[in-house]
């Protein structure tokens, strides 16, 4: 048996995307720049995906931006709105647990000049709203907070922190990476107060080298790419037709029966958690009702090495992760498990499992099985 | 009948490339950032490609980079080489007829301070190497030039340039862009000195939304985009495994029997120059011979407006391009074509003819057929 639970690092396609994106490839091949029958064939499709899109945030079509990703969404987002605002200010805060391509791209901020608030969240995972509001400064131009954590599944009070920034100084934007929520949640940027969220197309079994950034109606951000104009000049280079079209479909699909879908990750999640917690030396991290994310559950296992959890999982099918696996292959203690207080000895001990719209209880019943089998081994032999 | 002869604005993209981009979205699904098998096959998936695109140019696959295309590639080399180097010098030196991509990445570095130095070319579309020389000073860093236009595919003297740099100020750096030039051309970075070259997967046959810059050993340059290291940590981002996988396999497959692949192409350029001097009011731009691109064609036709000449070859199902169209939508008069001299009164009648390797010869005695036919009408129709 095989149980893929790696799906916050990345998604399989679904059929119907695969098949849009052969259909995109075949005929609809031009360039959308193109003035001829081909060119507006391939800008139909550009078309329709971001109308897909714009209906399942309920925004205009015209605040959809395509990226290459969350990771180039988040770029642009946070260094373009600090470039083009700097006049107003030069102090951006964000979280300590944010993903790397949030943290980075603040880190090059920092290196142009502005000065960065890292935030501390508390044992759950979660920011602060009143050390949020502390930080504030006069020349705060820019806030940015993650929607679902990546590593543990913590939602931070997004709509909260809006509020606040309308209350103290509604001309602070706000950015939301919404690349762990965006088919989970219904995410509303207008009634919310999202001023720029980033999506990620991998995340939500579209395709990869694909996402999208809501850009709101008043927001002034600059490009980070320059070229051809395409996209308003906001990005420029020749539109991926076959990505975008595909991207359009799945968050088209992430959102048909949605409760019903999230409801089965939920279950999926309990039943995890459950199995989890009647092994013996396991912590499972941070929250893990309906006031966390469906589909992510970290769990630490006490005496283990997550590398060698991980591996050993392997060899029975089971794909999962250590740490926060979809930023890269470099071996480094998370920052994320250090901020929400995880016990020093069980930091290298974390696994994270991560459901998709595939995963079946099936492979639930089955890892706990396994894991009941493996653990007391693992244990064994390390003490041997 | 059709004739798409719009290869230069994008290709379709080959049914192996289709192939093998289903196969990676539907098995080798993982994120190559993740430790376990699924992991494992994606990284391999991407090495192969690596490994593929290294082999056309004779290089290491440790200097093959990933981007989003060609307009990356572009805005990486330029920007990343500017940023690192700043402190050796703020001069670079580009072309007037440079493709948006690199014009606009230098304006922008000009916003940061640098000094940008456009020189001219002769009427064929050639820098001139004397001018060349004159313009680099002692804070010159950078030299960009394209290998082939992208409007009239004249040829560059790139390894001229490198030959010149290295003798009179070898720590210039030279970056080329060979979006037009890869895959028609042998391109041997190393032999011809080239220190950094863009290439776009759509332009050979690839797909949309993925591309490569090569960047060589000693060559300093810093990311555009900033997250979680991946590409050693100079392009941040889940890689795009099913376009990369493409990419390497559409890059080896035009370098399979490149020499009958490129005598093809020069034949149906034959062929078409041909014809097209045989009608009344017809000026073929740039050179045309073995000394020019094999793909592209730049014709003006006189008293015809470009839109109209284009719409109505479209209704005969013939698909090419006004000016330059792989940059925008934004109309607006070329202006390579001003750069080369083109009379005032052509410079809106003028059409690109471009092809690519399904282009059969059928489709340019059809073409030429119907531009017979059409011409004396639409000439008509104007002065009617």
């Amino acid at each position: 048996m095989e149980a893929y639970l790696d799906n916050s690092a990345t998604t399989r396609v679904l059929p119907c995307v695969k098949d849009l994106m052969v259909e995109v490839m075949e005929v609809e091949y031009g360039n959308p720049s193109s003035l001829h029958k081909k060119g507006v064939e391939a800008e139909a499709q550009v078309r329709l995906a971001r109308e897909r899109i714009a209906k399942t945030l309920k925004v205009a079509e015209k605040n959809i931006y395509f990226t290459s990703g969350g990771t180039e969404s988040n770029n642009m987002a946070l260094i373009g709105a600090a470039m083009a605002n700097r006049r107003a200010g030069m102090h951006l805060i964000t979280s300590s647990v944010e993903h790397a391509s949030v943290r980075q791209p603040m880190r090059f901020l920092e290196e142009q000049g502005f000065s960065v608030t890292y935030l501390p969240v508390d044992q759950m995972g979660k920011i602060r709203l009143d050390a949020l509001e502390d930080a504030i400064r006069e020349d705060t131009i820019l806030i940015s907070v993650m929607y679902v954590n990546n590593e543990m599944g913590a939602v931070e009070p997004v709509e909260e922190i809006a509020q606040m920034i309308k209350r103290k100084k509604p001309d602070i934007l706000f950015h939301v990476d919404a690349i762990q929520a965006y088919g989970k949640y219904e995410i509303r940027p207008k009634r919310q107060g999202i001023d720029l969220l980033s999506v990620s197309g991998h995340k939500i079994h579209g395709p990869k080298g694909i996402g999208f950034l809501y850009v709101g109606d008043s927001v002034k951000i600059k490009p980070i790419v320059f070229g051809g104009g395409q996209q308003k000049d906001l990005r420029s280079g020749t539109e991926n037709v076959p990505g975008i079209a595909g991207l359009g479909l799945a968050a088209q699909e992430m959102y048909r029966d949605h409760q019903e879908k999230v409801e089965r990750l939920y279950r999926l999640k309990e039943a995890l958690v459950d199995g989890v917690a009647s092994l013996d030396g396991t912590v499972v991290n941070g929250l893990t009702g309906r006031d966390s994310a469906p589909h992510i559950v970290s769990v630490s296992f006490e005496g283990v090495r997550s590398e060698v959890l991980l591996h050993a999982l392997e060899e029975k099918g089971i794909y999962v992760s250590s740490g926060s696996a979809c930023s890269s292959n470099h071996p480094s203690v998370s920052s994320t498990l250090k901020s929400i207080g995880v016990a020093r000895d069980l930091l290298d001990s974390t696994i994270r499992f991560s459901f998709g719209m595939e995963t079946v209880m099936d492979e639930i019943t089955y890892t706990v099985d396994t894991l009941r089998q493996l653990l007391p081994m693992l244990r064994r032999y390390r003490r041997g």
